[in-house]
Formats: structure tokens, C-alpha cells, sequence
């Protein structure tokens, strides 16, 4: 099997990955043969929207594409490699946190294309900044699946399982626990019927000044000072909402010891 | 005093708020006439980088400017009042957790001039995207203030000191706290010998999202879904740092609770 000669695609699984994947190789020149889905409504929007053939039953996936890329819940995958024949063919699952070895069984040409992003339903991607994170069970497919992740993106870098899940851990703070605080931020905001949207210059650039050095060297605010004065205000404050005065501290705590380390360290 | 006349401001505090607000008043018609700092070393520095006057002297602050601004650490505020004459005009301070009657005894004429954002020195700003918080004594004072703040910003909005200090808190979760979930990230990478440049992209897109939607609904990854089994992998990891564990936790709880919340209500 000659794998520098990807060309016909299957995607399995029409979730936000999926559907944003479906997307951005639209715009390439691979051809997507199918897309596999969950249920025969999502069969149908999948062909509505992309004229793209669909199907949601598993014996109906097409045999002869030169790559299965899975792009299904996590907890999925190990039933999907049970259930499905990819006929000794390259197969490429999409997640952060499971390692590759879950493919084993499905065929002995396997990997992981991970595109490292937040994928919003309906909400359009520019792909090419994306890194997408490769690994594969031979040279021979790892350049493989990089030369399909490199249509995609300006970023194709080779992870293993480990650094993966270390990355996707890091994730998980950075976006996940990110909104998170913007949640909050929300919910305290509502409850004084003042907009969310007064915060969005400055969550943009809180985001943006990340690229701009480490982000121990450009915390700002009470915390970082220390300011009991202030912190107190705000413990008072948070009495309404007992869980994120919880977390309103612990976190406090944590920048306070970081800011103290630092200063016995004589970077401050 | 006709507080719509409005022309020389003296500035007193150069820290970071200071000199952005310094270098956002040079470009405007606005005219300041000095600025007033803790050391002698910073206000020669003020006078080299912008040519205008600076003192680090109380005393030698000149008595005719027609506004007074105080971007001083919030400590430093009730000494300030005290120390300085401002002649009985008008005089506001830049704090989100300060009330206004903090300069009742500065002069009859106060107010209050927040301009909500993170600064960081040394890294440009678009100061017209950021929103100034305006508060005033009188009326009068609130449109002088007002009229100042909109040469600088596109958006000038009247909050009282009880609001800006929950803004403020609000500010701190969506400023002071997502930067620390970066921190956090960047060491987990570190630890791995991964460069934190990979979750850019991601954190530039987590924070373009909150602009498109109530952030309880852009809410992806394990949490959301409680998906014990990665979470159960990442608790695995994270012993290494019992900090970040527990925050972690901590977290991930408040997640799953509030998905738990939006199931029960239907919204989900």
C-alpha cells in the first residue's frame, strides 16, 4: 500500500470535529468518499449541506478509501474499532487524551491526527493556524498523515501518546478552565445586570499578550500584589456565590505562592 | 470652574496605567501639563521618553490643571489625598476596587476615570476599543470626565462604585485568573519539553469565542462532558503537582455541576 498516495478520504463521525474537519478538506484536494455518522438524520444533513455521501450504517462504509480518519467521542473508539473493517488500510483517530495503541486492532497502518483547537459548532476556523499533532506506528505512515495534516495547516508536529495527553491536559487549562472563568465572570456580571460584553477587550487581550512573553512575568491584579486589602473586599463580595469564592481562592493562593517563589528567587 | 473646559491634565502615578494613559492623552488635543511620580528616577525618564515635564516632588506639583488624575496603587490613594493640594479641582482616580469617597477630602470636585483593561508596559494598546468606567459627584463633573474619557475610547460607560468593584472581581476571573490557568499550562508543557507557542492558536480562539455567545454554551472538553475516564487519566498525571490537582478538581467539579444544572433545565 502506497501511503504518500492519500487521495480518497472517509470521515467517521460528524461531531464539531468532524464537521469542522469535513470543512477544512473541502478546501484541499482531497476528495472525502463518505462520511460516517452516528444517526441517519445527521446521514442526511451532512449530504444537504456538503453533497457529500453519508451513512450511518456501519456496513455500508465504504472499503476502499486510502484513509479512515475517526473522529468520534472517545469513549467511542473502542467500539468503532471493534465494529468496523478498514481493510488493513491507514486509520488516524482525532483525540487529545487516548493514545494510539486503542487503533491496534483496527489495522496495522494506524495514527493520530489531532488538531489542537476548540471546535465551535457553526462558528468558521481559519485551519491553517491550527497545529495538528501526528503519530503513527511507522515512518512510512507518519509521513503519510503529516502530508494530509500539511494541506491543512502551517503547523504539523510529531507527538507521541505521552507528550499528546500532556499536551491535552495543558489544554484543558488554557481553554476549558479558561471559559470557565469567563462563565463566572458572566454569572457575576448578570447577577448586576451589568453586559458581559464590557470584558471582551480585555479577555482579547489577556489572550493576546500570552504570545508576548511567559505568563508568570505578565500576571497583573490583587493577587499578584498580594493586596489583602483588596482580596478581602472581594472574599465579602463572593459570599453569594460560595463555590467561586472557593476557587477564587484557592487560585489566589496559588498566584500568591507563584509571586513569592518568584521574589525569593530574584525575579521580581 | 467650567468643568466642560477641560484641557490640562496633570497626571500623578507612572506605573503601568500611568504611562498608557500618558501616551494615549499625546494623542489627543488634550494637553498634560505634568506628571507627578514616586522617584525622582521615573519622572527624568517621563521627561526623556515624552518630553513632558514630571516631578517627583508633592510640593512642586502645579496648582492650575483643570483635572488631576491618580493612576496610584489603591493603598496609596488615602496618603495621596491627604498629602496633596489640589486647589478644589477636579481630581479622579483610575482604581476598579476603590469607591469614590475615598477623595471626598481631595476636593469638592471628583470622580472616577477606570479604564478596564490589563497594561502591560512595554506592549502597545488600542486604547479606543477599551471601555472607561465614569463616576462623578455631580453631574457637571460626570460630563467633564465623560467628554475627557471619549477622547481617548469608544466606550465610555457611568458605573457607580458598586458596580465597577464588581466589575472589577469580574475582571479578575476573566484577566488575572485565565492568565494563571496559562501559567499553569505553560509549566505542565515545560515539565515536558514542549514549547507553549502550540496553545496559542487555541487560547486565541477560546477567547474570540466568548464574543459569540453566553460561555456556558461554547463550554467543550471533559468536564462538559463528564467523561471520567480522561479525567480520571489527567488526576493520574497531575500528581506530580498537588497544586494544580486540586485546582484542577476543583474546576472540573464546578463544570460537571453547572452541566448537571443546564440538563435539569432543559438546556442541554
Amino acid at each position: 500500500m502506497e501511503q504518500s498516495g492519500i487521495q480518497n478520504i472517509v470521515i467517521v463521525g460528524a461531531g464539531n470535529v468532524g464537521t469542522h474537519l469535513i470543512e477544512a478538506f473541502l478546501q484541499t484536494e482531497y476528495h472525502i468518499l463518505q462520511v460516517v455518522t452516528q444517526s441517519s438524520g445527521s446521514a442526511e444533513r451532512i449530504t444537504e449541506s456538503y453533497g457529500i455521501p453519508a451513512t450511518s450504517s456501519a456496513k455500508e462504509m465504504i472499503s476502499v478509501a486510502d484513509l479512515y480518519l475517526l473522529s468520534v467521542p472517545d469513549h467511542s473508539l473502542p467500539e468503532v474499532v471493534q465494529e468496523m473493517n478498514f481493510h488493513h488500510r491507514l486509520v488516524a483517530h482525532t483525540s487529545g487524551s487516548v493514545g494510539m495503541e486503542v487503533l491496534l486492532k483496527a489495522s496495522e497502518n494506524h495514527g493520530v491526527f489531532y488538531p489542537l483547537q476548540t471546535f465551535t459548532r457553526n462558528k468558521p476556523l481559519d485551519f491553517l493556524s491550527i497545529p495538528v499533532c501526528i503519530e503513527a506506528n511507522t515512518p512510512e505512515n507518519g509521513v503519510a498523515l503529516a502530508g494530509v495534516a500539511a494541506a491543512l495547516s502551517d503547523h504539523v508536529v510529531f507527538l507521541d501518546s505521552g507528550q499528546r495527553r500532556v499536551l491535552h491536559i495543558a489544554a484543558v487549562f488554557a481553554c476549558n478552565f479558561v471559559n470557565h472563568m469567563y462563565h463566572i465572570a458572566a454569572n457575576i456580571l448578570e447577577e448586576n445586570k451589568l453586559p458581559f460584553d464590557l470584558l471582551l477587550p480585555l479577555i482579547k487581550e489577556t489572550a493576546d499578550k500570552a504570545g508576548h512573553g511567559h505568563p508568570s512575568a505578565l500576571q497583573t491584579g490583587p493577587a499578584l500584589r498580594n493586596d489583602m486589602d483588596v482580596i478581602d473586599k472581594h472574599n465579602h463580595y463572593l459570599e453569594r456565590f460560595p463555590g467561586y469564592k472557593k476557587l477564587y481562592n484557592l487560585i489566589t493562593k496559588n498566584i500568591v505562592k507563584e509571586f513569592k517563589a518568584k521574589k525569593r528567587n530574584g525575579q521580581l
